[in-house]
């Protein structure tokens, strides 16, 4: 069996979804990468978490084929390649219908950056990725729907590294990261920071993000050359 | 015992209700119909959650006759005989007072399809039907209520088959399916779905439903004859 | 040690409370009488709840004087005393701090009957009960608290037993029944009916109560000589 | 190893933390102090609570160094020990991303103080402190948290002991009392208090506090010399 060490961890990553309480029935999936191979693992479609298995999980290759596996992939299966493809900088993907970031998304609303918590992981607003076009929807949802999330960073210009989320209007969050793990746990945060930004709406509906100096403070106190956040200089 | 198999379906489900969060003390009731003989099985009335058993069901003809059980069957079984008669395709009905439905059934209006969690399962808004008049609370208040369900499906051309729920003004939501598992499915997706459109209201008291085309892609990507989601084609 | 089946129903009833999520810290408490006896049972002030035991709860008698018990009783102790003089029907009393009435409390609102949940159990909206004076405050707060509930319900004409709850104006609520049980219930029950009030007020802040014929109906349903939910005519 | 027993009180608090779904991740910290020593324990930064023991918490002085310890301090150690040097009266301090108190952080709005749940502990609105400038985030960000924590409380004349927590403007909240374990337990009270505080804004986004006087008695009840709540008196 091909990738045995990156299906355990696309497995446990996929079966953190429901302990976390970021999804009802079989409403998510997680997927990760093996660069070095050009093979993604990702969750087979519709089958309930009680009953996920790591020798469950479909490979892929980054041309759309089933490499391995004898279920179907997830049906958003199309949407992981397109960003695997797209992003070379990341090694795993996460889709969920999780409340809060949804209900951002039915609303067609990038959610603003309200305050530090959002700026530690997220620098910057999470960017509402456009409706699909009918003409796009008849040549391949799933495939076109990876391809607006990867125009959206393009025309705003926001670095997918630095901004590990999207939510796509009308639908639901994509997050990503270097690895399965740290893809579910931007899928956390970001449904902790869509909640929080709900209340501050609710608190205030003309409540303004947090000022840049403090989001650009916050984020590098966790990222890059200058982060002093954890154990990483300790 | 008659419908030994379908008491112990109809038992199950009924208590995947409080499993799910649906129902505070006895607020909700599961049936399930055996089209064959023509026979339901029903929830009692006020009996809690902790003390049903499979043999506490209560047993009904399609004419509201008790077959069978030393129980009262559930104060709502005439509305659920109504929709039985009515929808020929249907297996299993549910109600509850589960709190977002009843929230939107309390403020009269449908619920907007907002987004794709709503389109993958409710084919368009969840109708909210209307009050009964004094004359049709006098006559039957279960019975009538079963019957403006109907009316509003007949009246608004919905096909019941395509949106398994509705939400009765002022009162609370009927979910059903091809059998009592999937009816209360839809009763956890309705509410869930009742949830984050409350979300997408509160993110934006002007928030539109999803464009038509949006809903269409999703709906027929589960049902129909070209669906593709899940193994039934793997 | 006297009343030692009431203190055992009190002492369950004060546990139940917790167990409901109706509780922070020690937040609530439950009392209940004994007519014949003229003496009531009540949590000691300040106690949490797992250090609670039926020996530690207080007796009291109807014109407030301790009858057993080391402890102090709970503060709100003499509120409790009011309503067992002024409302002779009734049998236990609840109070707690649970977060969606006290949001109608803290805004001074009644909560509207905006619906059958809530009509099931209380025959119009639930009260809120004026501030206290500063003479009042000076003179006693918990007695006054009690005489400011009896006043609200004498002014406005309504019966105790058909509207068994009542918002104290940024405080919060009080619950009772025939017995301590029945007092708790009616406080889950009072907190489910405040939330999806809540819910309804999101929906559409101008949302109106539900018909007084629908109220009539659900209520008549399980209350009075024509009841016929549950097993009571089985 | 020092300060053994301190440590352990200090752990505890810290792990009550997520058992009261405070934190998400490692999204809070907690400290104590012994003033005679002049020295106080704190989580280290980045630690998961589960992994978290109380050999791994590190001691500082009341001049910012580390006096053992093998891991960094938190990364807001700076933010208590200006708190600590400011408020002498206080021994532990909680800082936490607790998301109803981060809702109002991040309006930048007080909590007002609408009700006696909220008046029982904190003598008035929840001060929420300014922004920091370009030239303070340049400076010192966590220093300068803490600066602007006391300058917030020194310029509106505030009782830190009456008053004990804070929201800092698109952060989040800082609680304190008279050790680690009060100190948490503000925390739990002021994210219920922010909870409920939103929930009236809910109910009519016009919702007054209360008037002071209630304020005045409900503290007072609670505090100071003519406290009569729980059994200090008994």
């Amino acid at each position: 069996m091909l990738l045995k060490e990156l299906r355990k961890q696309v497995y446990e990553a996929n079966m953190e979804l429901p302990r976390r309480n970021l999804v009802t029935y079989t409403w998510g999936n997680v997927s990760g990468i093996d660069r070095e191979q050009g093979l993604f693992v990702i969750k087979p479609s519709g089958v309930e978490y009680d009953e996920l298995r790591p020798e469950n999980l479909v490979v892929m290759d980054l041309a759309g084929n089933k490499v391995e596996g004898e279920l179907n992939p997830s049906s958003d299966m199309k949407s992981h390649l397109v960003l695997y493809n797209a992003f070379p900088q990341i090694g795993g993907i996460v889709h969920t219908h999780s409340p809060y970031a949804v209900g951002w998304a039915q609303a067609g609303e990038d959610i603003p950056c309200f305050g530090t918590t959002h700026a530690d992981y997220f620098y910057g607003p999470i960017p509402c990725a456009r409706h699909l076009t009918q003409e796009e929807l008849d040549e391949g949802y799933e495939l076109n729907t990876g391809k607006t999330i990867v125009e959206t960073f393009r025309l705003r210009n926001i670095d997918p590294v630095a901004v590990p989320a999207v939510i796509c209007h009308s639908h639901g969050p994509f997050t990503w990261g270097k690895d399965a793990d740290q893809a579910v746990y931007h899928a956390v945060v970001l449904e902790e920071v869509a909640k929080m930004a709900l209340f501050t709406r609710q608190v205030n509906p003309q409540a303004v993000p947090a000022p840049q100096r403090i989001v650009n403070k916050h984020y590098t106190r966790k990222h890059g050359p200058n982060a002093y956040y954890g154990q990483i200089k300790g």
